[in-house]
Formats: C-alpha cells, sequence, structure tokens
C-alpha cells in the first residue's frame, strides 16, 4: 500500500547494508579473537561460532579432532543428511548455503518422540535420536540443546548403530553439558567430533558451525 | 518396529528425568547467580535466559525498565501477538505455556520483506519489521538476531507508529548490537524494554525471556 508509514530516519546512524555488516563483523572477530591454535579450515567455522554468540572469548572454549573439519564439509558436500536436536537448531541452518540440497532433520515433535521417551524412561529430546538410526551412516549430527540427546548417541554407538561422518556436539547449559561433550571427545568409536567445553552452547552456535561448514562464503 | 537398536546403557550415569533437570539447572542458576537487583519477577525472566546462555554472569547484563515484566506479562494474558525478528527466536517460544494461544509472528520470509529491503534501502531484518505494523499495538516485540531491525522499529515509532506493550531487545553481535540497545534505553517514547548490554544476546536468550513471562512454571 502507497500510504504506508515509513520509518523517520534521522535520529541514528548505522550500517543497513547486509553484506557490509558481515564484513565488518567477521573482520572484528578475527582482529579480536585468538585463533591461533586452528587451521584455516577450523578458524572459518569458530569465527561463524563467535559471530552467532557476541563472544570472542569463545574461541578459548571449542575444540575438535583433528578430522572433524574435512570430515564434515565433505559429507555435506556428498549430501549427508544434518540431524538436528532441536527446532532452533534446524530453523538455523541456511538453505541456500548447503552444497548438495541435504536434507535437515529434527525429530523431536515426531508423533513418535513422546511416547517413546516414557517407553525407554528418558527425555523426549534423547528418545527423538532414535528416530534417527535410519538417516545416521555418513550423516553430519547437531546437538546444539540437549545433553541428553548426545548422551543417547554415544550409547546408540556403543550398541553399534552405523558412525555418523561427523557430530558437532554444544548441547547448553547446568545438568550434563560438560559431561556429554567430554564423553563424547573420549568415545571409542571416535566419530570427528566438535565442542565447546563446558556448559557453554546453544542451538546459534549449533548452527552457526553448520553455515560456516556448508560453504566457503563469508 | 520391534528390532529397533536400543541404547546400551552402562558406558553413562546422567539425568534422565526431563523434570529433574530443569529442577536442578534452575536451582545451580539461582545458587551461582547475583540476582540481587532484580524484583521475583525480573529474577523470573532472567533466570531463564541463563538457562538458555548456560552463563551466570549474564545476570550482570540485563538491564530492564522498572515496567518491563508487568507490562510484558500483562500484555502476553490479554492475548498479545508476539513479534519475532528471526525464526529462530520464532520456533523457541514454547506454545504451550502461552497464556491466551498468542499468535507468534515472524515476517523475515513474507514473499513482500526482500524487496521490502531493497526499497528502502535497508536489510531484510529491517524490512520484516515493516510487515509488523497492522499487529504492534499492544504487542510484545521480541528482537534476538538483527540490530536494524531494532533501530528500524525505533524510527517507525519516532514516525508515530502505534506503541507496543514492551520490547525485548537482545540483539547479538558486533556491529550495531550495542549500539542499538542503548538507543531502545534511551528511546523518548519509552517503551518497557529488557536488554542484554554489549555484543551479547541472541535468539535462544530471547525466546528464553518470552516462555519465562508467559508462565510462573519453571
Amino acid at each position: 500500500m502507497t500510504d504506508e508509514l515509513l520509518p523517520q530516519r534521522g535520529r541514528y546512524t548505522y550500517e543497513r547494508n547486509g553484506q557490509a555488516i558481515y564484513e565488518r563483523s567477521f573482520a572484528t572477530i578475527r582482529c579480536e579473537a585468538d585463533l591461533q591454535r586452528f587451521t584455516a579450515e577450523e578458524a572459518h567455522v569458530v569465527v561463524r561460532m563467535i559471530h552467532g554468540c557476541g563472544m570472542v572469548e569463545l574461541a578459548q572454549h571449542v575444540r575438535c579432532a583433528p578430522t572433524f573439519a574435512h570430515a564434515a564439509r565433505h559429507a555435506l558436500r556428498q549430501g549427508a543428511a544434518i540431524l538436528c536436536d532441536a527446532e532452533m537448531v534446524e530453523r538455523g541452518v541456511t538453505r541456500r548455503r548447503l552444497p548438495a540440497n541435504n536434507p535437515v532433520i529434527c525429530t523431536l515433535k515426531n508423533d513418535a518422540t513422546a511416547p517413546k521417551a516414557v517407553q525407554l524412561g528418558t527425555t523426549r529430546s534423547a528418545a527423538a535420536v532414535q528416530a534417527w538410526l535410519p538417516h545416521l551412516a555418513g550423516s553430519l549430527v547437531v546437538i546444539g540443546n540437549a545433553p541428553t540427546a548426545l548422551f543417547h548417541l554415544l550409547e546408540l554407538l556403543d550398541a553399534g548403530a552405523p558412525a555418523p561422518a561427523a557430530i558437532i556436539g554444544v548441547p547448553v547449559g547446568f545438568v550434563g553439558a560438560a559431561e556429554s561433550k567430554q564423553a563424547l571427545v573420549e568415545h571409542p568409536r571416535q566419530v570427528p567430533w566438535l565442542i565447546v567445553d563446558g556448559r557453554l552452547g546453544g542451538s546459534a552456535m549449533a548452527a552457526s558451525a553448520v553455515n560456516a561448514l556448508s560453504s566457503d562464503d563469508t
């Protein structure tokens, strides 16, 4: 409509160009964050994770297996499914960056998940991982919310489940988050992993990591 | 199916009860976070925001107008629309907690948004705010991602747009986030506000704040 109210400019001066905002953001992060211990491929991921949370100090807390970045990027280019523990993670994956129109799957709200949680005596987030089984081989697993989902996945791997290509393990919080991430690092099957130590994590960091791995673009 | 692979338990001991996880999490946060300067109603919000990001130090960075918590809770009970700048925020709002089946709206992917951004010479996140106009009066605005969305909203208020009931202003990042939040605090129309100072913010904090305001349940 032509009589739509328009913003009254004048009070504020700010950058309105999306690409310029990205470029200045990434330049600031690369200037302030200590990225020395990462390869270029890993740093690309860490920079985007910092962008998603606003904390350059995050760099100190990110750890990954030396095989992680290559394994995850290769899997995505081969069309790997992206298995997400939370809808916020699923929503945060930028579809147009994906190299092979990869399926992005979150099974948390599947009809079977709530009864499965009761049956298995666990959380809905953990029960949702059961529904990943047909998609698990060669997938990229992305856990940005629930420690129980990560523990459940490791227990499925202990039971002989097919291995994902790589696991982004960044659940957040105060009960089980630090422990589940350490368990991933130490797991005998050594699926290539990326974690954020301790309590820090979340859906934004998780989705940011996927978005970095999807494309070389900043 | 009956022959589904089941997790092999034994390697890990962890809390599998969702309610117990919540209770232990909130107890830890209330033990460690410095919440003294908040009212009980405000602390309820801050605790959930900390829960969403894993950082008890967040408490130092949250500020709100004295009118905020009451205004936002009252608006939600009256059926206020919840206007979100990002799909991750929209996904993070727990529908079953909402007191009045409130509409949760994100206009970022509306067909009109991308052309509107070109027309107005701004970001898509800012242009998406134009589509909030019919819903703005008495709404709860929730900005968890884009500083430009918050600046654009303030410019619409300068142009005489109807006032929301309250604004959660927690955009994240390195370009404009701190400035847009300070502008919200100082805006002459003084819509009740909640912010996180500086670069910190994000969709999880934003959605957590809405979820806390929606219900008295932990």
